[in-house]
């Protein structure tokens, strides 16, 4: 039998070390039929998304989906992701975070520290400084 | 500049995981000149420690520090250990969570998932059914 994912808590470990630390948490998501994101940012069947305090409303990372309100050209919009879906979660200052693998199919994720982020579009007006380069956990 | 660990925020993580799920969180910890433990279950420089809520009291996993209170033989000890000196954290039922690796001169931690465990000893009367295994982050 297969473990519990430790993914929702490692999502959620990650974005409290970004925020504890004034840096600005991003994820890579892999955009499939349970992803409701604003179309227009997906690139390559991905998107990347500024889930900070400052960049959401009701923000709210549980063990199943990701849901949040965000405003894209000053239009609120209703957000949700699976977790199965993020492919990463980082600090948009630096890239330190964690890399996930997907898994559509079978809606769970295996983590690996070796999966190359893809060159996604951002809702962000900005792109982010450096590609993001994870590495490995401190 | 390197960027601030993210080492407390995995192992509070990992600890929700295994209470969450009904498991017994176990750190493995490379004993130093910080690290005040019963030195009677010391082993090989190291110790395996229960910090289950069944297991203790007070339990407090800071940024830099993991305090607790437990009984060893009958008799409540205080109980601190460096977050530096973590090794491992990891479900006792099935060896599901993350390792470490320690620096003691540092006082820093560098992530890994090719750490292996040693033969640590126990303040459990029983010793774990298996050997730890980590695995890969899910």
């Amino acid at each position: 039998m297969p473990l519990p994912t430790t993914k929702p808590y490692l999502v959620r470990a990650i974005h409290e070390w970004c925020c504890d630390n004034g840096f600005t948490p991003y994820i890579a998501v892999k955009v499939g039929p349970r992803t409701h994101v604003p179309i227009e940012f997906v690139k390559d069947g991905q998107i990347v998304l500024n889930i900070s305090a400052a960049a959401t409303n009701r923000l709210v990372i549980g063990n199943d989906l990701i849901e949040f309100q965000a405003r894209f050209g000053g239009v609120a919009r209703e957000l949700s992701v699976p977790l199965a879906s993020v492919l990463a979660i980082y600090a948009r200052e630096n890239g330190g975070g964690m890399a996930f693998e997907a898994d559509d199919e079978a809606e769970e994720s295996v983590g690996t520290d070796t999966v190359v982020l893809p060159d996604a579009s951002d809702p962000e007006p900005e792109p982010p400084p450096t590609r993001p380069r994870l590495q490995r956990v401190k």
